[in-house]
Formats: structure tokens, C-alpha cells, sequence
């Protein structure tokens, strides 16, 4: 299948260089770009170029900020001993959403995943262990995704924080609200059962 | 669940607007580019502004070209009496791939679809009459999907074309080849008996 256009060809090229984003995805919206004015596509290209010139890190969190410290570092409100590591803004969000947390993050900007040639060196880490010896945190929660790539990162990150007498914690696992019970996989159940918990109502 | 940023939202809102993309995918990608280099995020960036620049629709036959005239109209080895409509680029890269045609094409550029505000007016249909006026077309083929849109603008074009003598003719529908006998559906499987062809073997 040959594209008959070079610079179609490289925008295809540059669309599809995003994960889960196939050739034929990338022309379908290449097609639908093609037939906007020319307005659309400058306002289209200079929302990224413009992105990256401006969105920084925060210097205390690492999440990403318009301002030199987010606003979650910046709020006086939140709990300051209380830091929830994550994996990228997205868990963040996420967490933000649930409106269950008042501490502040760390933000890795990554799980270490030797598959994807992501090693240590290449996370938020340096600055957390810094904080960490800092005397001000009480607790740091581990709030990375179940996976393996999680785990791995939790249990270094453990090593990293164990001597500081911080507490550590990680978010309880453990059947969905509002799925049915056979439906969860044989991990989750049984971890479910060995950490029950008292009956409230 | 609001994105602490605004450089990153508008850049989430600009993917977002293409086609089935939605807000979460983009956040997605938006911070898979995040992490890319400055340089990379120009040529990314610099892809579509210049693909819009730069890309003509061909003067014969309206599919997208670098030149004034594509590759296909341009190519005096292809019969120009044999036109194959079609709806856009990518069913000519389609049905190129087939190297079962070699007439020339006509790209309407759309269908016919009332549901998404697409008249007749906004398709290439005048040109396409007028060489259908210009007696040197022996047949055209309309090869739009078989959905109630192609349908339509078949339809359409039918009543645009019969009165010039050309022969007008349409894909054959049947079995798909490859596929089991009961996976068709009532309507494809009973065309394709009514229309069904000498065997040849």
C-alpha cells in the first residue's frame, strides 16, 4: 500500500510514531487533518511545539506544572509528611479524582521496566530519597500499578527507603467495588482473603 | 479529572478532535511526545503545517497528489476511457494493491451522508460529469462501500450519468474469499446466489 503523497507519507510517519497508533489509524487521521484550513493545522501543530517549550517539571514532585512548583507542592493545605509515589501524571488524576487523598506526590515519570530499557537511573528516585532523609515525611505510600514492572519498582524503591524509619505503604489489594466476585482473578481473591479486613457498616 | 496544565490540555483537546481519539488516548500520547526531545516535537509539529502546504488534489482526478496532475492520470499506459469512482485516497491505495485495475480513478472526496452534513455539493461530482461528457469514457465503476452511504450516492450518480451511453457498472457483492460459507450474512450470501457465476476452474 503506497501512499501517493511524500508529505502525507512523513505526517503518516510521525502519527503513527505514537504508541498504539498503526499506519492505517495514522492516514485515516492524517485524511481528516487534510480537510481542515490551514488555521486548524497551524493551531493543531503549535499546541504541541508550544507544549513542550512551556510545560516544565515541578521542581519539588516532578509532575508536570505550567509554574516552577505545582499547585498540589504549592498548597499549604495538603498534608506535606504524607507522599504518594506515582508513575506519571495520569495517576495523579486519577487519584485527584477520588478526592480520598490530601497528601502530596512524588512522580517517578516511570516504572523501571528493563523490557523498555528503563532502568533507576532514568526515574525521579534521587529526589525522593532526598526528601525521604529530609525528617519531615511520616509516611510515603507506593501507589504504582499492580504489575510486574510495579512491583519491581516498588521493591527498589523499598530498598532505597527502608532506614529512614519512614513508614511505607502501598494501596491495599483486593476485589473491585462493584464487580461480581467470580469474576476476579485467582491473585486478587486470594490476597483478599489473607488480608480481610473487620467487617464495618 | 482536570489536567494540571494548560499547554498539555490544549495540545489533549487538538488530538482529541480527530476521530476516535479520545481524551484519554490523547493524554496518552500527548505525554509519550512530552518526552521526546524538542527537535523531534518540530518535526512532528512541522509535519501536518507543511503537509497542508503542500498538498494539492490532482486537477483530472482529485486524489491527493504532490503535483498538479498524480502519478495515475499522469501515466499514459493506464486507460483513460475506464474510470473507477471511489471515495477517497485510501481506496485507491486500496484498490492499487489489487493490481487488478488499470483505468484511471475518480475521488469524490466523501459520500453522500446527510447524518454528518455531506450533500452532493460537497463532493468532485461536476467534474466527474463533465468527462463523462467528453466521450472518450467507455465505462465508470462506482466502487463506494457497500453501506447505505454509498448506496446513496450511487444513487446519485446513477441518476448524474446514465443518460451519457457509458457503461455504468458496480463492485460484484458476494462470499468474502477466505471465509467460511456460514460467517456471511443473510444479505451478502443471498446476492451472491442470486448473482452467482459460471464455474471455472
Amino acid at each position: 500500500m503506497e501512499i501517493p503523497s511524500n508529505y502525507i507519507e512523513k505526517a503518516v510517519e510521525q502519527l503513527s510514531s505514537l504508541p498504539g497508533i498503526g499506519k492505517k489509524t495514522a492516514l485515516r487521521l492524517v485524511l481528516n487533518l487534510l480537510k481542515r484550513d490551514s488555521e486548524e493545522i497551524e493551531i493543531f501543530a503549535k499546541s504541541f511545539t508550544e507544549m513542550k517549550s512551556k510545560v516544565k517539571s515541578c521542581r519539588s514532585c516532578g509532575n508536570v506544572s505550567d509554574t516552577d512548583i505545582c499547585s498540589i507542592c504549592e498548597n499549604p493545605r495538603r498534608n506535606h509528611a504524607l507522599i504518594c509515589v506515582v508513575e506519571d501524571i495520569r495517576d495523579v488524576m486519577a487519584i485527584e479524582a477520588t478526592e480520598s487523598f490530601k497528601g502530596i506526590y512524588h512522580v517517578l515519570g516511570g516504572i523501571i521496566s528493563p523490557m523498555d530499557g528503563i532502568g533507576p537511573s532514568d526515574l525521579n528516585i534521587p529526589s525522593l530519597v532526598k526528601k525521604a532523609g529530609s525528617k519531615q515525611i511520616t509516611e510515603i505510600i507506593f501507589a504504582l500499578s499492580p504489575t510486574m514492572e510495579g512491583d519491581t519498582t516498588n521493591y527498589y524503591l523499598f530498598k532505597k527507603l527502608k532506614d529512614f524509619g519512614i513508614e511505607i505503604t502501598t494501596l491495599s489489594r483486593g476485589v473491585t467495588v462493584g464487580s461480581e466476585l467470580h469474576y476476579a482473578d485467582e491473585l486478587t481473591l486470594g490476597r483478599s482473603i489473607l488480608q480481610r479486613q473487620p467487617f464495618n457498616f
